[in-house]
């Protein structure tokens, strides 16, 4: 601790950013120490900016990059790997007043600041007939900035694609302070480098967004939803392969027995809580298409032992299905504290993936929720544990780099959409190998190299 | 000219290679010296690496690490923007017989060689009724590598976006020779810096692939056809937009009267030469959406003075009316040597960008025929000259740069598709900033510290 120079920087800062933008107050800086990963190692930063514009936060990173003051970026502190977690002595730079969100209709566009949440995007381009595809569980409560910082993914993925898909152009402040932009209202652009693509997933340790232009498309078809229910984990997973092979499904989800029952703890809603699996399927299809595609998948599921097949065209209905899936995480944090995984394999594998989460959950005698976008072979393996257990917590520390590990055995990743933020950033290298981690740490130094965008998030510190 | 030096790589490439692996021969070597741009100024290499594997390319860039001789990497030679121009005294890498190609489609991807064509990628993944959708109009003599390197674009991503979206996973060679994985076969992840989508686009500059994984998505259903013939630009224009705004066509391609006629007198279609604009729009939803798009883009049409419109469900048809789109630069490239624009601007600024581009023509008194990717705002603007006449070449290069300015001054691109290659490289300072070139210059400066990757491409030599 540097007494002196935090007095430098609170001053300074106070001086140049707008009354009640820093937040110095022990009481208040709490809510900003940790994110939804709840990281008991979580620090307690200097001050708090909560920036109103781009101007603010590069007032902000002069200052910081002046005295050579980490910075962690936070948006709605929804994360689930520790990417916001604070770090002792750092400035948290909050985007969470930074909302705006204008809808271009004639270009098909939208240009919004980084805590605008993902289900207003939603909603502005919906007043336009437009619609803004990516869509984590979290959508009502996570901010575009994160899931831009993480290049989020989502339920309908499988046939749209990731938050990258639909990033056209970022108002970045760099580490200097100095804001640029990259890329913007243009569906094709060639000019230079991919550097929106690459600041994009990049977890505030390259540069802040403060600004996104984001591609929207016409509104889809209400989609049919259909569940199917399994008596085996096994009979579910070879229904994911087979409908996978045959269509584009617009949603493809997986939850175990452990989430059936919490979601039904939770919500109440008769759902089987005797079924090993359950898969929550739509197709957005045209109704011609639709209908056959529905057809296929029930059959696809009888064929692999469903014992109930049930579909909806009703909007509410599916809507209130698809919650039931929205609720998995919500629901299993009823029953502890969580370990979030978020590993992927290759399709093919997923089962083997399963397979082996339950031999680790045995041997480590820890409980393992599963629920998955099993579409994209990308599983949300929740460990539940009792915190104040400090054996069992210890247990599920190691079950939780076990799960990494088999995923990295089977050609997976340990993360899929949420990022490795402070969590997973041991793994990182095991995942990457060093030739590749060296090539990431050669970027990361180029763009800021005196390490002080979200110091230990993504990426080791030297 | 360093003839020790030249004399040393030389010795060092032939012994370190397989046999017939490297051409010095100068007869030979002037098939390598030029890709489409045909770039008068174009240097000649000191060899041509004829490369059989990453092990071949990554001990030809070591060679020339050590001599600190340039590299410039050559896919099928049919870049526009002249990326592949060869370099005085460089190696040409060339990856012409790397060619394999592997489909798995139980993971809907693809293994492919930077040397196979982009149109033997796609009949592969027919074979396994699967689509590999990027569709450059020269996809019967364009590589996957090519494609790559330029982030291609095409006809069809209007709806299906462009390269970047389908490439998963990359082998790159390094500028030192190394070799790294970055992503792979899986369809979300977010492990680290997005590498991946950061080399695809890089022309060659950064590292030169050697492998990739693409995905790809089932065949789609055949389209439905349709051409519309205007009596004005601006009719067609509006058309456009109009369609644009209500669906997403598959294809919504633009020709100009210079280009129908160019055409016609290669094809002899039976186009209307009278015509001022040609659309060829396509739908590729189910029949019963088709068919309503269909009857809405013809009303389009109508209502904006179309004065013919037809459509057909006929595949054989289908593809006589594309390929007379597909044909059009060859066709145009009859009338004399071309200067290739690929410029794009947002939506609504196609009519001004088309209108100001007939004064440049006007102006300088050069033909400047238009074709366009319409519905992404991306246009192709043929400057034609006689290249005996020097005064009327003169004029042209000041049509290509005002042309160009013309677009910035839009709020467009100096390039939607084929790169910045050589040809285009003076202008990316003026479009991206200098602040935002600094930035591409950092990454470039940390892979490549001493610039020997692809020099003078994309970015400027220091």
């Amino acid at each position: 601790m540097d007494h002196e120079r935090d007095a430098r920087v609170i001053s300074a800062l106070t001086a140049e950013l707008p009354e009640g933008t820093v937040i110095t107050n022990p009481d208040s800086l709490q809510a900003y120490r940790r994110d939804r990963a709840e990281d008991p190692a979580a620090g307690t930063p200097l001050a708090v900016i909560r920036a109103g514009s781009t101007e603010d936060v590069q007032a902000a990173v002069r200052i910081a990059a002046r005295e050579g003051v980490g910075i962690v970026p936070r948006g709605a502190g929804s994360g689930l790997s520790g990417g916001a977690t604070a770090v002792d002595g750092a400035i948290v730079i909050s985007l969470e007043r930074m909302r705006a969100i204008t809808i271009d209709p004639a270009v098909q566009m939208a240009t919004v600041q980084p805590g605008a949440f993902n289900a207003e995007v939603k909603a502005a381009a919906a007043e336009h007939g437009l619609w803004y595809p990516p869509d984590p569980s979290s959508q009502e409560f996570c901010s575009i900035g994160g899931n831009i910082a993480t290049n989020a993914g989502g339920l309908c993925c499988v046939k749209y694609g990731v938050t990258t898909d639909y990033v056209l152009g970022l108002t970045v402040v760099l580490a200097d302070g100095k804001a640029v932009t990259l890329g913007g209202p243009r569906l094709k652009d060639v000019a230079g480098l991919s550097l929106t693509k690459l600041f994009v997933g990049s977890e505030g340790t390259l540069g802040i967004v403060t600004e996104a232009v984001l591609r929207l498309v016409p509104a889809r078809l209400t989609p049919t939803t259909l569940v199917a229910v399994f008596p085996t984990v096994d009979g579910a997973i070879r229904a994911v392969v087979d409908i996978k092979a045959a269509m584009r499904p617009s949603m493809l989800e997986f939850m175990d027995r452990v989430t059936i029952n919490a979601v039904e703890d939770l919500l109440r809603m008769d759902l089987d809580r005797t079924a090993a699996a359950m898969l929550i399927v739509q197709s957005d299809e045209p109704t011609e298409v639709a209908t056959a595609q529905i057809a296929a998948i029930e059959s696809a599921c009888e064929a692999h032992g469903a014992t109930e097949v049930y579909a909806t065209t009703d909007p509410d209905e599916s809507e209130a299905l698809i919650e039931a899936r929205r609720q998995a995480i919500p629901a299993v944090e009823r029953r502890g504290a969580l370990l979030l995984e978020d590993v992927g394999v290759p399709l093919p594998r997923l089962g083997d993936l399963i397979e082996g989460m339950r031999g680790i959950a045995e041997r480590r005698g820890v409980e393992i929720a599963v629920v998955a976008h099993a579409g994209d072979g990308n599983t949300h393996p929740l460990i539940v544990l009792d915190s104040t257990d400090v054996d069992q917590r210890e247990r599920a520390a190691v079950a939780f780099g076990e799960v990494m590990d088999l995923a990295i055995g089977l050609g997976g990743t340990i993360t899929g959409e949420h990022g490795v933020g402070r969590l997973k950033q041991p793994w990182l290298a095991d995942y990457l190998g060093d030739d590749v981690l060296e090539l990431n740490l050669r970027i990361k130094n180029a763009l800021d190299p005196q390490g002080i965008l979200n110091p230990g998030a993504l990426l080791p510190t030297p």
